[in-house]
């Protein structure tokens, strides 16, 4: 019995489903119908390839259409937009886009796998800028790459200050184009916390990146060549990159009386089975469960795409596998940093009311005294009882990558903060410290778990000040001098002992120090000695950063 | 009630210790005495102070004993050697190196953090050899950098290719001294199977070391001067660095009646606790239980004994934690390339007579077409019922760390091979792939393990096309062209389909590609099609490392 599988859209999701779908049945009708001319493309290089850091524009063209039929036993269909599904005859009909031609094919299952594409607002004059563009596919970059060469832009906008939109200021940047990003909220990096995203903030500053906050665009006018802001900040500008988000592709699928969400994903079970149980979805345009707090959401990115990919080729030839919902695992490079976040962050917990304790440790990439450390701000987002991992977040020149996919490991093998510590992770000197970062991070939230310090956080010490607390900054006096927190007093660490009888017993005390590491050893001998006592989280550091 | 607790050793573990102790508890009495100068220095830093990389000696002493007793509020004594320990009176003999004056010291608890020395085999000669020296201290760093500086040796012998010898080879050769490594067994780098260490073989050779394998020293002679090996393999040389091993500083436990275990190692419990309740014992000093195994071992490595330092502060103060055994997480850069295992090794699986199945693959650090993509080769060995992760080894010049810690992570969140492909690593083009490396394991793995493909070693199909097997190579014509296995029959994958007639149904046919995933797609074209087959795992890229 030689099944019948459709597949519509054939980029990362799809074409994963087609090869695994194969490799696991000789016998299976497999198709796929592609609106664009490509299949298997590499989306996530697209900005690189225009920004000139990879040269050969064939390197993204991962799968060409001949070569993979022939290896698959696949029949391509590019240039083929399926227009509308008859559930009842389970048959799909075919649009040719270059001939316009409709015909009808049917099928046992269909995987829809049409991802996501860019929203495009009504904004006031944006049907008439020329010099717009979004990003999504091969189309869209040539259009893009070919408009630097004939029209050599020297200013351009960036609208979101998103993956997409950080990348293409990085990438227009190095194509010697003067960037303007502009983005709506506080911050940019969604998947950061504020003062996280603020160390990114200034460095896309210190690489001559403009960066509007907090500011939409209200209109755009004269054909795209001038900009203007809510707040009334106009820029000219030669090139618009339009970059705020993506939308998922549920055209078909609503036509086809298939449920989708609130934000319109098309809804699956855990076998990525939409309510008609021949059709399966896949990808970006989806809703998926949130992992960390299991709540329905849309998490448009490449490693789903390619899992759910692979699972409804295992689940449609009869495996006992699900999609168990989508951490959020996400990075970015941004100039000379790297960005990468797992599971939820503050924004995300507040908005479920969902309590939870945050820590942010400023360790180095590998041992201090090997050359080339570097800093990496690490924050960790966990449950104080529990010590389940909410997410973490890490910012830094080096090895940030490796420190989220450990914690992400962490989370889904069920790992809390107390065995962080327990980590064994590889240590020599030009990789790591014998303790890792994410050690520390697992001593560091064990302490608070098991109340050896309380901590502040970095917003609530100005509030504490001003109502008369008492702070008492331990850094050696050269660091004071170098900056602290107006009301601190200073009370170098090594002096403390000796300096216990000019401290007030009855209040809570407040500490602070560079990165929280001494100010945790004052917390311990204040605490010891009968003090209340709590410790500013991540420091001066963080302290500083976030309201730079 | 002040307890007493006196460290027996300042470096690594007993700092650690120390640190902690205090921070838990302002009361306690905490001595530290240390034989030599310095406590707390950067072990693990010293080959590349010799070499160069690390220029400022200061950097390598990471405490001293001023700061730290002043922070921490202890009683450091350095140039004391504890030489014995009287039990029943619960005190110490303190010798002090510098004036040779003993004296007693009371305990409630003491902690043995000793350490271990360098294994000085008797060798003929050895005594007389001026130019040999081993590495384990501040002291023996010294030594060798001043040598150095003052006779400019030319050419050097490192007997011994395990971390330190193959970290001092390369930073001896950046001293421009041309570098000889005697090893005993076929390979280097005991961590990693033979496979493996084939790629550090050639790299070193590449590199311009000479490398004499399967050869142990008979005799030194001429005052250090020459080495005459037991095969008969003679050297001139200018400097002899000697580093087959450590062996644990156990005198004084063995004094007191201490048990130890068959390699001399320090015997705890899980509370780290030796058979006298109030010593406890950590470091490189103490038998371990293998995480893997469970079997008692020695891993003298820097993680374990700073976790160990640590939580013997944490059991010492009252707190419900134990050590968990060593998983042995280990890495070196070897010039430009970072060798990782961790887990347990084919060669330590065979002598305990565990069944295992191996996989090997070659991914790239990155995608493909994103700039700097290098090859890693990547093993894991598991359990083939289970699922259970035995052990993995990784061997490349990018991001092999980060997959080792990957993987080291899942062990200890007891995720199986089954669970890697679901475990969402951070993926943009600059850092790994939509696949990273350990999901491609993890599928890997679990086609094993579901049957879907069955695989043979590089090692078994010599003997296999021996014996008559039949094996297909399905590569492009340009790459057997470039070197294929003898025996070999080339049907390229694309044309499989096609020429299944000319294929025997009876026997099991062989199939292998450049690194085992065409090869697996053939496996599966030809199962489908009736016919019994057996993928050659890593494919031409294992097979021709491995027996190189």
């Amino acid at each position: 019995m030689t099944e019948k599988i459709i597949i519509i859209g054939g980029v990362a999701g799809g074409s994963t489903a087609a090869a695994r779908l194969r490799r696991l049945n000789e016998e299976s009708n497999i198709i796929i119908f592609e609106k664009g001319e490509y299949i298997s493309f590499a989306n996530c290089g697209l900005p690189y390839y225009i920004g000139g850091t990879i040269t050969d524009r064939d390197k993204l063209l991962v799968q060409n259409v001949k070569d993979m039929s022939l290896r698959y036993n696949l029949d391509i269909r590019i240039f083929s937009e399926v227009i509308k599904i008859d559930r009842q005859a389970k048959k799909v009909f075919v649009k040719n886009v270059q001939s316009g031609e409709i015909y009808e094919e049917t099928y046992d299952k269909i995987i829809l796998s049409p991802g996501a594409r860019p929203v495009v607002p009504p904004i006031p004059g944006i049907d008439k800028a020329k010099t717009l563009f979004t990003l999504r596919n091969m189309e869209d970059t040539d259009r893009i790459k070919s408009f630097i060469n004939k029209h050599l832009p020297r200013k351009a906008v960036v609208i979101g200050g998103g993956f997409i939109g950080l990348e293409m200021a990085e990438n227009l940047h190095d194509q010697g184009i003067k960037v303007t990003v502009v983005e709506m909220s506080e911050q940019v990096m969604a998947p950061l916390d504020k003062e996280m995203a603020a160390i990114i903030h200034n460095h896309l500053q210190e690489k001559g990146i403009e960066l509007i906050l907090g500011d939409g665009v209200k209109s755009i006018e004269n054909n795209g060549q001038s900009i203007l802001t809510q707040k009334g900040n106009k820029m000219e500008t030669d090139l618009i990159l339009l970059s705020i988000g993506v939308r998922p592709e549920n055209e078909l699928a609503l036509q086809a009386g298939l449920r989708t969400g609130k934000r319109g994903g098309i809804q699956v079970n855990q076998k990525l089975q939409t309510n008609d149980p021949s059709i399966f979805a896949i990808g970006d345009a989806i809703e998926v469960n949130d992992f960390t707090n299991k709540q329905p959401t849309m998490i448009p990115l490449a490693w789903p795409a390619n899992r759910q990919g692979r699972l409804v080729a295992d689940i449609i030839n009869g495996k006992d596998v699900q999609y168990n919902g989508t951490l959020g695992t996400s990075i970015a490079k941004v100039f000379d940093y790297t960005v990468a976040s797992t599971g939820n962050n503050e924004k995300i917990l507040n908005r479920l009311g969902k309590p939870y304790e945050v820590i942010h440790i400023h360790p180095v990439s590998h041992a201090g005294y090997y050359p080339g450390a570097v800093p990496i701000a690490l924050k960790l987002i966990f449950d104080k009882t529990s010590g389940t991992i909410y997410g973490a977040q890490a910012v830094g020149k080096d090895s940030v990558d490796k420190r989220i996919d450990v914690i992400a490991t962490a989370i889904k093998g069920g790992l809390t903060v107390k065995d962080l510590p327990d980590l064994e992770l590889a240590y020599a000197p030009p990789y790591s410290s014998a303790k890792d970062p994410v050690n520390m991070a697992g001593y560091v939230a064990s302490n608070i778990m098991e109340g050896e310090v309380d901590t502040i956080q970095w917003h609530e010490i100005d509030r504490i000040l001003a109502d008369g607390g008492t702070l008492i900054d331990v850094r050696r006096p050269e660091e004071w001098e170098n900056g602290h927190i107006t009301g601190a007093t200073s009370i170098p660490l090594d002096e403390l002992r000796d300096r216990l009888d000019d401290l007030p017993k009855e209040e809570t005390i407040y500490v602070n120090c560079q990165v929280g590491l001494r100010g945790y050893i004052a917390a311990r001998i204040l605490a010891e000695n009968g003090f209340k006592v709590k410790n500013l989280d991540g420091g001066w550091k963080t302290y500083e950063t976030a309201l730079q």
